[in-house]
């Protein structure tokens, strides 16, 4: 153990259990850090947070935030000498406003308990991750977390009003305001929303909620492949719809979800597409999808009822956790324009072949969202040989298309090399600056993120 | 003239004329500096604006942007020993892409011309100030200007996906992308958004556009005082509505339209609220509108036409100009939650009383955003006086209700000295570092927005 690390000794949730430090070493991005961190807090109250911080400034102690540990780029993965800083046992729902339709939450909450709370009141939380089950609002905030209602809500960055930040040196910070608009001083809300745990740790939350839609429509549509479903999203966005999801999911990937789920969406065609409308003209604007798509759909399938919905939600939510099952996965994440996306699959293909990766595609389609998953085998390793390269010309593909790394995953441990590629000389000199005007001593996740 | 300002003669673009000056020496605050700026610079190029950053910081000299000059805080006002920079010559649209839906523009453009090029494609800019056609994207991105119909589509930080910004030193950054959804690296696009010109100056932005609604239903109520028709907006929103635009205007704001523009809304009613609802299921929805309010109104009336609907959103954007031939005005800009409009209106009746001014408001109230007017004699001063006593008295009202100082308008000269009180100690320092580290020497804006 490196020896100033045992400072931490002096905080009373620190624990340096082997056991509980390899339970929080590395999240769900399939990357293994080469050693245990050092130690972990187990942070019960704003108080141990700021304790941990105290100690790890003074000492100049590098801390990893984490939330639920299910992050995809290895953002909350530690190594020795390093502390993690657990936050997931700070989880209770401080207040629900069902008239203001806000929420005040401590950062370990899961995102579906915040839904399921906001639902008590007919409202729902709008950025809902496929992991919403098992993952953590601190978390959803430090990555600026999207999901499948994101397509007409917006992102995680869109939801928070309000943040209670721990400082690297202890300090507590308040950012953004109660109210849904407002201009005094700079936006310190969205510096620290997809931080990645560099700036700061958040101990508080307030959301913005939203009034459950009156009316809901979903369809299922498939396709021969999914260049021919890329190109029914984009024309949904030429036709000027706006569904409240809008998912694409693989031939490959809907033989994984028909495995794992014993559904049988494989077998009316190669390619699935989810579209869900909302609100007083949900059905006319689903008649408006409908048309768009039809000239590319094999077939296109109106959800009867609720649970029929639920159940093609479900197909779209089940494409992770149904791969994880094939291998190690190494997950993609990339964005391109919206009228990009059959080029992005038609490039992932090639990329596939040359690399010798086997690549399963879903995507969040109405904003260019792409998620291509290189499944390897399970001893085989992420970080080096076909699936890092294929991870590198999935960037440099998506660079080509006028796209971005990452779009809501982060950038974390597995994507840094890129980021400068992506940003430019100026502007990472200037995300520096503002690392060190907030985090002078450089203690907060290192070599994360930027 | 100060020494040092003359190194501005070396500025192509650089005018030490009086009539130039005086020209650029203020906003539409009515706000009166003491002294005239040393200098104009009426740059037409990045170039023009990158030398004269330059020029300023190698000589430390501060410097003033500008885009429109229809502020209402007084960030654009500039006084001896300054340099202004006025961008409103760069006032081209260098692109619309209709299938993505993204205009690339120079920071000069009005915001009416950026929704004219747009509406030739089907689409709309979502923030729409009332001063549309007076004011810059540059200044409407300095500000994060709001407008009517941010109540459903966001302010100007939901619909900026990218920007160009030239750096104290005259370094050239480029923040953001072109896509929807990104993640890599801190999210700077929102740190320039609302930072009134004291981070950098933008020269050019890549905006978001919407697909113009298929349908459209506008409704104008009327109501005995102007309490009622704030409980009628918050029953919009606890009814969970979500209008296009709900604009509220109280009695005396109608009477000065009403004067000004020869229409009779005053005969209507005390107070009038005007609402506005989209998209396929527009209509149903107006009629909860109209359900939700008629316990509270004394008439409701829905447009037959869109040009009747275009002469209600008219009365409403017809505010200040009326308001402006009674008299000096300086505008107040808080916003409180929701559900707490009818205490805002009840607590500035009591303001007006007791300072002994007249105040007019009008307010987007689905945001909980009210602009409190107070008109004094054209000779009085809104910096002392019973004019500033009310400012101050409304900032503390917000506080009270918890809310915010300026909720679109910025805090710019004439609320800086509540932003201590708002915001604390902590969030003052950090936004201070902030600030060092884009700005070391500051020279942009200097005594603005913080
Ligand atoms: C099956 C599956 C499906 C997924 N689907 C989606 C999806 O649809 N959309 C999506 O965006 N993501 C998705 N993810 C990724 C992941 O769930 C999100 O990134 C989530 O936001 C991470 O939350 P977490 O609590 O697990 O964070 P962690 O993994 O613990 O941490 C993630 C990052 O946040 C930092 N962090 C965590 N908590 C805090 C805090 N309180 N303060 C400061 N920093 C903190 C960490 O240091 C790290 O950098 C999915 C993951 C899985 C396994
Ligand atoms: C009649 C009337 C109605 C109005 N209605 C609204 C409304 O509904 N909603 C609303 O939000 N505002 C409203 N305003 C206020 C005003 O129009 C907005 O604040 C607008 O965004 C200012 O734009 P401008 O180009 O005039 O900026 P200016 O007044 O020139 O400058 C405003 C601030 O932005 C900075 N700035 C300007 N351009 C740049 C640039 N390119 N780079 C960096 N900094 C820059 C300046 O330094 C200053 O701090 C109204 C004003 C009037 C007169």
């Amino acid at each position: 153990m490196h020896t100033d690390t045992r400072a931490f000794a002096a905080h009373p949730r620190a624990s340096f259990d082997t056991a509980a430090r390899s339970a929080v070493a590395t999240d769900r991005s399939g990357y293994e850090p080469p050693t245990l961190p050092d130690a972990v807090v187990h942070a019960e109250s704003v108080d141990d947070v700021v304790q941990a911080l105290r100690l790890a400034h003074e000492h100049g102690l590098p801390v990893v935030p984490r939330g639920a540990g299910t992050g995809l780029a290895g953002g909350s993965s530690a190594h020795a000498g390093e502390i993690v800083l657990d936050v997931s046992r700070m989880n209770r729902i401080v207040g629900i406003d069902p008239v203001e339709m806000i929420a005040v939450v401590q950062p370990g909450v899961l995102n579906a308990e915040v839904n399921a709370a906001a639902a008590e009141h007919g409202l729902f939380y709008a950025p809902d991750p496929a992991s919403t089950a098992i993952c953590s609002i601190g978390g959803n905030i430090a990555t600026n977390a999207g999901g499948m209602w994101c397509a007409k809500y917006g992102v995680t960055r869109e939801s928070v009003l309000g943040l209670t930040v721990v400082l690297a040196d202890g300090r507590i910070l308040r950012t953004g305001r109660s109210t849904i608009k407002g201009v005094t001083g700079y936006d310190l809300n969205a510096l620290f929303i997809g931080s990645e745990g560099t700036l700061g740790v958040v101990v508080e939350a307030t959301l913005r909620l939203r009034p459950r839609p009156v009316r809901t429509e979903t369809l299922a549509a498939y396709f021969p492949d999914v260049e021919a479903a890329g190109r029914a999203a984009s024309a949904i966005t030429a036709a000027r719809i706006q569904p409240s999801i809008l998912e694409l999911m693989d031939g490959p990937t809907m033989d994984a979800v028909d495995q794992a789920e014993g559904t049988r969406h494989r077998e009316l065609g190669g390619a699935f597409l989810l579209a869900q409308t909302d609100g007083f003209g949900a059905h006319l604007e689903l008649d408006e999808i409908a048309s768009a798509i039809s000239p590319y759909a094999t077939t296109v399938h109106r959800a009867a009822d609720p649970e029929e919905a639920a159940a093609l939600v479900k197909a779209r939510r089940d494409a992770i956790p149904a791969l994880e099952k094939l291998g190690r996965v190494s997950i993609g994440d990339i964005a391109v324009p919206r009228n990009r996306l059959a080029d992005a699959f038609a490039g992932l293909e090639e990329i596939g072949s040359r690399t010798g990766t086997r690549i399963f595609s879903v995507a969040h389609a109405a904003d260019g969202n792409l998620h291509p998953m290189i499944v390897v085998d399970p001893e085989e390793s992420i970080t080096s040989g076909p699936a890092k390269a294929a991870l590198a010309d999935m960037f440099h593909l998506a660079q080509r298309l006028g796209g971005t790394l990452t779009g809501e995953h982060g950038v974390g441990i597995l994507k840094r090399e890129w980021v400068g590629e992506e940003l430019g000389a100026t502007s990472v000199e200037i995300q520096r600056a503002l690392k060190s005007a907030l985090d002078p001593t450089g203690i907060l996740n290192p070599g994360k993120a930027i």
